[in-house]
């Protein structure tokens, strides 16, 4: 199939054409025994994937945000006190849906571009030994800041009635993830980012301590219950119909990660984001997260020059030069882009890219 | 693309090719004007095909039942009074629901292969004038029977503070549907039956009494939260990554569907059931639902001779000749097969589907 666009995009992005058209192949209906064996085969590659050798995949038809909701609706009794670290939109979102199940939010919001402080962890956690669960976004897609999780997870995994618990989503799978090392209890990833295949999947990966905690839990859910999910896997079916084609295509993504290694993937990413960082530079601009030691490898964040409406910017690149790259989140909309450096990119795409900003700032902005 | 196999199941179905091969072509990106196009012209096909004239549809990257759920999450405080009308296996599913989300559900349950008795509907909200809801599948896929959601709805119409809430995921396009008409006030539909897609995607159509009742909801929902779905489709977006190919794929299948016009879908599916019934009736079997005024046109439940095993026959099934049937649900699993009868089958299918089933029951149990 002819790529007709490039996208540089948080995700979805440019996926590559096996995966697509495996999603075009017939599919195993998911009452027989080979959808047992295409459920039990991707559980147990996600779970290499984010070095869990013994707890638990679930895996939802959804987006990330219902893997994200399932992690608060699974552990918790109305009225807990959980810690939530927010350093932009999706800390945003884990605050909000705590709040939403009737949970006590201590809330630790940092500055877009700026990661958070262990200090102020530590602090919040002998302050209130009533905390239940720490929520921390791995990397932030709003900003493109990576938190370090093994400090947090040093801190917390002594404490048997306090759980740690990530967004990935965009994070796995792109940098280093290690939940039995770092003691990560509930880490929840998505189809549509570093697995490379279209969205509609989502799924979480569940600690032996998180295990231990569901049973306490009063607050309603259905649809996220994983008692039902993981009862049910054990005999290699779903509670209900799941989207069967996109757990093909990402079975046979999470076989080729594996195969590949993910250190070159790490490092694959590594080394686009520096170089797409090299050009921005050059061209003026300066970068949204400062500081080298927390930049993930998933977004280039911008500073636009004064004047410059990224939206604009974004729109233009699309209908001139069929390249979507994404605007800023929040109060930064109109004066960031967010390109994404996820997917089968190389540099020659960080070169068109960067030649077709050069002309659409020309022409829009005589820069 | 060669069909390798038959799907004569409750869905998903066999999915004409052409909606498979949209899967795997690019999509647009869900932060684009090209996204938005694809999202208005989706819940306008949708609106449509319910009959939906005055009111909202939102869409869920979910299977059926996340939409289920979402009509118990969005209007309800908790310890509301529901009625539950239970034919089977989904509507126990409704009761389950409700009673998570900590609501009270007066049950009216009826035995596998029945409908329900609209006197006793009557009763129980002339009983329980406090009823917020009435719960009831249209097509209920674990029996075959297709409830009369009409007389509910002339009875339920009246009642300013009383909903009429129905899962219709395999009802409809197989069957009419007139939200506006019947005075139906939620109806969850799903991608993989008659739509003819796989599966991932769920909606919900709501009407404007639904509409006025979201306001006074205080059980907890996030993913599920029709207002900020219903506010953000109006700018064209989602709050989170949608399952965007799936999206592309029933759009093209729901365009299809118009052109063609429902009513021949109709009349197709119902001749089809016939023509399967005459054959199993002509092979000795008895039908799972007697009264041919509530028969669906989904299935055809049949029950096995005494000492036969549906397991046994859907396993040699489709070992053997390549079909996919599936046993029964309950207390029936073992003693019925449900044939499914939708997608694009026709009468060689059934054909071909009556050669096979007699040649598994001939080697297995030499009937």
């Amino acid at each position: 199939m002819a790529r007709n666009r490039l996208i540089m995009a948080p995700g979805p992005t440019n996926i590559p054409d096996e995966y697509m058209e495996e999603l075009a192949l017939e599919f195993p209906h998911h009452r027989t025994q080979e959808f047992a064996v295409l459920l039990a085969n991707l559980e147990n590659n996600l779970k290499k994937i984010i070095k869990l050798a013994n707890g638990e995949v679930v895996i939802f038809t959804s987006s990330g945000s219902g893997a994200m909701e399932s992690t608060v609706a699974n552990f918790f009794v109305t009225g807990d006190t959980v810690l939530v670290i927010d350093i932009g939109f999706f800390g945003q979102r884990y605050k909000a849906m705590c709040e939403t199940f009737g949970l006590h939010v201590i809330h630790l919001p940092y500055p877009p571009g700026e990661t958070y402080q262990l200090e102020d962890v530590r602090a919040a956690l002998a302050a209130h030994p009533e905390i239940k669960a720490v929520y921390v976004t791995h990397h932030e897609t709003s900003t493109g800041v990576l938190n370090d999780l093994q400090a947090l997870g040093e801190l917390i995994k002594p404490l048997d009635d306090t759980l740690l618990i990530t967004d990935s989503i965009s994070g796995l799978v792109i940098h280093p993830f290690d939940m039995d090392a770092w003691g990560i209890d509930a880490v929840a990833g998505g189809s549509q980012k570093g697995f490379l295949v279209p969205p509609g999947l989502s799924f979480v990966g569940l600690s032996q301590k998180a295990l231990g905690k569901i049973a306490r839990a009063t607050t309603p859910r259905f649809y996220w219950d994983y008692r039902q999910m993981i009862e049910l896997a054990k005999k290699g079916q779903t509670p209900s119909t799941p989207a069967i084609n996109l757990m093909k295509a990402m079975l046979r993504s999470s076989n080729d990660l594996l195969a590949q290694g993910l250190e070159s993937v790490w490092q694959h990413h590594y080394q686009l984001r520096q170089y797409l960082e090299s050009k921005m530079l050059a061209m003026g601009y300066t970068l949204g997260v400062t500081d080298e030691a927390i930049r993930g490898n998933v977004i280039v964040p911008i500073n636009l020059q004064p004047g410059m409406d990224s939206l604009a910017i974004c729109r233009e690149l699309e209908s001139e030069h069929g390249i979507i790259t994404i605007y800023g989140l929040g109060e930064k909309m109109h004066s960031m882009l967010r390109i994404g450096v996820i997917g089968p990119l190389n540099a020659t795409d960080i070169d068109q890219f960067s030649d077709a900003l050069a002309k659409v700032t020309k022409k829009l902005y005589n820069y």
